[in-house]
C-alpha cells in the first residue's frame, strides 16, 4: 500500500459547549498543521499515488473555506462542537468530495482510502481516515 | 475511523541483558517522549474521542509509575528487558486498564484500540498498538 | 554563556487592525507553542542556569494570564495589535517581572537575559529578546 | 503488535518525465530523510522487534546504493519516475530481501511486515508499507 | 530586540569540488528547508517585525529562482562550491537586496538583521547572518 | 557570520544532589540530543564553515566518551551535578580541544566560536556558547 501526504495549515477561532471542555468553554483559537494523507494498492501511469500540486491546492482550497475565521459564527457548523476530530472529518469528507468529482486529477480515481490529522500543537493532535 | 493522540514524556535509567544490545549492557538512560493514540468509530456525544483533560491526566499518571526512576530496579520489571517496544506496550495495557475502570471517563468506554509510541531519539522509536 | 529553554502553549482568538494583515483582520484564533529561554554567564550553585521546575511554573502561569482568551477582550490589549511579535515580548517581560520578584527563586536573580519565541505554525515564529 | 522504527537519510539528484510534474521534470535533488518501521505481532526473545543496530546498518546500506548519486544515471531506474512513493517502495523491498536472506538476524524472520516513509521536506511526504 | 522567521523550501541538485566533499563530489541534491529571519529593535506602526505575508512572497520568490534547479548550470554559480553555508548568504543577501528596494514595505526599512538558515537533513543545518 | 550544526546523541543515566532537582535526585537517565554548532566570519577555501564529515565524527568521538554511562560513576564528574548545561560545556569545550588540536581539519581553526545545545525532552533543552 502506497501513500502521499500534503501539509498545510489554518488559524481559527472557536469555543466549545460541554462542561468536559472546561476553559475551552471560552472563545479561544488554535493553528491547525493539516496532514492530508492519500492511500493506493498500486501507483498511476506517472508512478505517484497523486499529482502533488493538485493534493496540495485542493487541500489549500478546503482549508481556505476555514481559515481565517471563528467557526462558531460559520452557519454549517451551528450548534457544533467543532472539535479537532470533527474537524479532521470535515477536511476529509471534502476531500473525497473533490476526489470524487475530478478535481485531483483522472489518476486520483485509483485512490482507496484518505487520512487528515490536525496537530493543535506539540502535544496534541486528532485524525480521521476513511475509504474513498 | 478517528484517533486523539496526547504526548507526555518521561526521563529513566536502565541496562539491558543479550550481547544483542552491545554497550546499552551498561546503565545508561533514556528520554522516552510518549505518545498515546486513542481509536473509536464514532464521535461520543460530545463530539470527541475522549476527553483530552483526562486522557493527558491518565498517560502522566501512567507515565509517572516510571518516571525518575531506575527501572532495573522496579521489582515488576525484574529480569526484563525493558526495551522501547516492551515499554510501550506497558503504558498501552496500563491505559487500556484505566479507560475499563472508568478513569477516562464514561464515554472513553466506546474507544476501540489505543497505540502507545515512545521516542527514544531523533532517529529511533518504538511502539504497541491493541484493542480495548 | 549558557542558556535553559523550556516550551509550553497557548490556544488565543484575535484579529488584528490595518489592511496589512489581510485575511487576519477577521477573528481568527492561533496555537502559540512558546519557548522561554534564560541566559546566564556562569552556573549557580547547583550547577544550573535556573530551576527548571520554577521556570516551567512560571512560563504556564504567565500563559495561563493569556490561555483560552479572546485577546480582543483583554482590556489591557484594548487598541493593540496583539501580533506573535508583540505577544514574544509580552511574556518576556512578565518573565522578567517574575525574575525579579524572586518568582523562579534566588539564584535566578544571576540571569542576564531572557529570549521568548512564539511559534504559530511550522512555518512561522517571532521573538523577543532583552536584558534582565 | 509492535514496531521499532530507525531513521536515516539520503541525498539525491533526479528528473521527472511527464507534465503532471511541471518544473520538476528539470534535474534537480532532494533529501530523503527515510523511516524504516518494522512490525510483529510479539517480541522476540531478548524483548526486542528486531536488534536496532543490525537494522540501522542494513537501512544504512540499503540507501548507501543510492546516496549522493544521480538517480536518472542508475540503470534499474532507466525509464523510470524514481518519484518519493516509488523510492519508498525500493527501499521497502530492498530491507525486506535483507530480512529473509538474514540480515537482520535470525530473531528478524519474526517479522510481518515493514513499512518506509520518505519526508522529501517539511511539507510532503510518502510511503510504501507490505507484509514480510 | 525582535525576530519574525518564515520557512520555505528549495529542491536542487548540485556537485562539489574538492576532496573533502567525498561521495558529495558526485551529482547529488538536497532538499534544503530554509528560514529567514528577519531582526528589529523597535516594531513598526502595525506593531510588528514585517509584513509577514511580503516577507514569505519576497522569501518563496527568492528561493524561485534556485528551486528545481542543478546548480552546477547555474552561470553566476560557475566555478563555486554551493555549500549550504554560501547558499544561506545567496538567499539572505538577496533578501537584504530586497529589503532595500522597498519590496517587504516601507515599514521592512526599519529591518536591522537578516539571518537565513538552511537545513539540508534532520542531522546538519547552517545559516549565514548579517546587518541590514 | 556564518554557522554550521551537526546533531548526534547520547543516552545515558545520572542522578541529581539538591533539593531544588526533586524527584530527579533518585537514578534516571535522559537522552540528549546534540546539536554542535561552528562559527566563523568567512569561510574556507572549500568555501564551507568546516568539514561536516570531520564534524560529525568528532561530536560522534567526543559523545561516545560520554554514552550508554552511568555519569555518576565516571570519575571526572566526581562530586558534580550533570546538568543539561553542565554537560552542554563539557562537549562544546572537549570539541573547542579538538579543533585546537586539529582534527577538524586545518581550516577549523579559522572557527570564531562554538555553540552546544542538548534537547534533554520535547520541552526542555539547554545550551552554552564559547569563543575559540
Amino acid at each position: 500500500m502506497f501513500s502521499l501526504t500534503v501539509r498545510d495549515q489554518i488559524m481559527v477561532a472557536h469555543s466549545f459547549t460541554g462542561e468536559v471542555f472546561g476553559p475551552a468553554q471560552r472563545l479561544h483559537g488554535a493553528t491547525f498543521i493539516v496532514d492530508a494523507t492519500f492511500h493506493r494498492a498500486e501507483l498511476d501511469a506517472d508512478n505517484i499515488v497523486v499529482d502533488i500540486g493538485l493534493a496540495t491546492r485542493e487541500l489549500t482550497e478546503v482549508l481556505g473555506e476555514l481559515n481565517y475565521r471563528n467557526l462558531d459564527e460559520v452557519p454549517e457548523f451551528a450548534g457544533i462542537n467543532t472539535s479537532t476530530e470533527f474537524l479532521a472529518k470535515v477536511v476529509a469528507d471534502r476531500l473525497a468530495d473533490r476526489v470524487h468529482a475530478g478535481s485531483l486529477g483522472e489518476g486520483a480515481r485509483g485512490l482507496s482510502e484518505i487520512a487528515v490529522t490536525l496537530r493543535e500543537s506539540h502535544v496534541a493532535w486528532a485524525g480521521y481516515r476513511r475509504a474513498l
